[in-house]
């Protein structure tokens, strides 16, 4: 039977259709691409030239340490964004930003083409110099693949790398949002396999941010709790979305989540902010990353996935109901056409389910063979609760 | 240099950096998985008892045809949504669907959790068993994996069988909305090669739907001219998007495509209804599609694509904004952790010059031997004339 459940924040449907994981498959290795023999990884130790000089090394370089650097972070050699210089004058549409369609939702206004544009069609702001600030975040020196591989004080040096270059940035008074992110695999979008994440920062907020931003405010207004506050509750009171649960974090799979196996993981109390964390914070939110990615490491073959770390848009208010959290998605299933036309998505696994195997993943630890195929069709036997 | 573009339509910003093409990529073949050997095709003449019993077949069968059918269409043996009976009661929901949150946007109001149900995270309607319809059009008896393989008349049963299909289904008072797609490759999320498309229908508007009609609604309600008739009007004038032009119909690179490549088909005088369509119209369309879709197959080797046929939701009135029309989307780059993040798209390649690209292919056939590297990379000597 499906089962289809609102996404509130998102505003979108997700129908979850278990039986659709029965049907046959005619192509296989789909998520597993050859690499390139004698392909030189531009990551490595060694090879620091053929990235730009870097922007931030962790730790600090001194004379005792053998290593000249355990996490490097530079400019991306391919930037998405025109970068930032200090003599660009400010935003390409002036400091009154807010009155743009690149910062007004649908939500307000609709935006109207400007009397000196022709075209409906590139409405109001002209094509423009997008300006902003594209990173890459190494997070070894030697060539691992996963952060799980790194030790637990080297991996908090790569969120301490994230809270560094988030608060640098946003000093930027040009500089409005920020969001870091990593793709592993081809399948996630990934070009190199180097363990590595990115960190882009827009002089605008994205739309979409701006939707969910207010969708919070509304909820907050309406409901005297946050969003967040009221989920975490229900998650912790019926527990079996819940992937794991440690002194300041709380994981799950989230109750109307579009892809299968799709992992929150969110600060028990709100916080917009993850660059304001403590280190104690840090070195607990790390480790709940790196024993999520190893269950699902453990579970899935060459699993390819992304992390999206959503921290508050720059220059929103302090009382705003933005609660800093990381989405981790696995890439096990193709985005198809059904989706791309209504922003409504099938997912072949219920969340409860999903929470189930992961958390059992946690507990028995990293299998010894990978398994090859997906968990996506056994089924719980009981009917799930559900909240 | 990147250049960004506000999409109006879908309020995102994509932002184009044909730079990010020149990088590194340690990854090969990440498009092509291979084919399981032995594997029985059950949409092959011959096969039918391996789907369920047809729901249409075109040409309707004569004592006169040698062949059984020529396309067929069939309910998806592994639906993503629960059949709808002729016994079911009405819409989960109620017929006051229009307040629920199913059908209201954020843009309206925000939908707030019905006092008897205890959890915000599944907001207002519990838990729905999804009801609606998924069909299959299996477009050829033969085992041909591509819609340009078909014989100009064959081609036009499909589109006729979509035409019948639809206007079927909108007769039924419990559906709302629907949409047919075709997914090609399984990079796509296709899971078989024949050539065939889906059509779901369901018995709610998918908000998305909901808030792109009702953008188009306020750019009527300002501009006095519909917002395809003027992105119509500027596309014909200025050229350099334009890709195919005939009849009925004007094919383009939208202005602000969030994929590389990205093809709508537009109708050249506003129709609200795919369904509606003459005959004659039918006939004009399915050559364009065709023609398109030879010209990114002769650019890219094993194309893998999406196409979507979005038409007006059921229950509109008559003078609504909406414009039936079709969108190609090839499947070359990753959708990875930003765009997921965000809703922005980082696009390689400007529409100007796909366009170019795509033109061309149009001009000199198909080429002999397809290439196997993507034209990513090239720019157009000329800056784009941006309208």
């Amino acid at each position: 039977m499906s089962e289809s459940r609102y996404d509130w924040l998102h505003d979108r449907w997700v129908v979850f259709a278990p039986q659709r994981a029965a049907r046959p498959d005619e192509f296989r290795d789909r998520f597993q691409p050859a690499r390139r023999p004698g392909f030189t990884c531009p990551f490595c130790a060694g090879n620091e030239r053929e990235t730009p000089p870097a922007i931030l090394s962790l730790p600090p370089s001194s004379p005792r340490s053998k290593q000249a650097w355990q996490v490097r972070v530079v400019p991306n050699r391919y930037p998405a964004l025109e970068s930032l210089s200090p003599l660009t004058s400010a935003r390409p549409w002036g400091d009154e930003g807010q009155q743009t369609p690149a910062n007004s939702g649908l939500d307000e206004k609709i935006p109207s083409p400007a009397a000196d544009l022709e075209s409906p069609i590139s409405v109001s702001p002209s094509p423009q110099c997008t300006r902003g600030i594209h990173e890459v975040i190494i997070e070894t020196p030697e060539h691992l693949e996963s952060l799980t591989q790194l030790a637990r004080e080297d991996a908090q040096l790569v969120f301490r790398a994230m809270r560094q270059r988030l608060t640098a940035l946003r000093a930027n008074h040009r500089l409005h949002y920020a969001v870091v992110f990593k793709n592993v695999g081809a399948a996630a979008g990934a070009s190199l396999s180097h363990s590595h994440s990115q960190l882009i920062s827009t002089d605008f907020v994205p739309p979409n941010i701006r939707r969910v931003s207010r969708r919070l405010q509304h909820f907050q207004q309406q409901h005297q709790t946050g969003y967040f506050e009221q989920a975490l509750e229900q998650e912790l009171k019926h527990g079996d979305r819940l992937v794991a649960h440690s002194e300041f974090f709380v994981a799950f799979v989230p109750y109307a989540s579009a892809l299968p196996y799709f992992v929150t993981i969110l600060p028990k109390t709100r916080q917009p902010r993850f660059e304001e964390s403590s280190d104690l914070e840090l070195a607990d939110f790390s480790e709940v990353v790196q024993r999520i990615l190893l269950a699902m490491e453990s579970t899935f073959a060459e699993l390819a996935y992304n992390f999206i770390l959503h921290t508050s848009p720059f220059d929103a208010g302090g009382d705003q109901a933005f609660h800093w959290r990381m989405e981790i998605v696995p890439r096990l299933t193709q985005v198809a056409g059904f989706e791309w036309g209504t922003d409504c998505y099938i997912n072949p696994v219920l969340p409860e389910y999903a929470a189930e195997v992961l958390r059992e993943a946690m507990e028995t630890g990293p299998a010894q063979d990978s398994p090859t195929t997906l968990p996506l069709l056994k089924q719980r036997t009981n009917s799930p609760a559900v909240s």
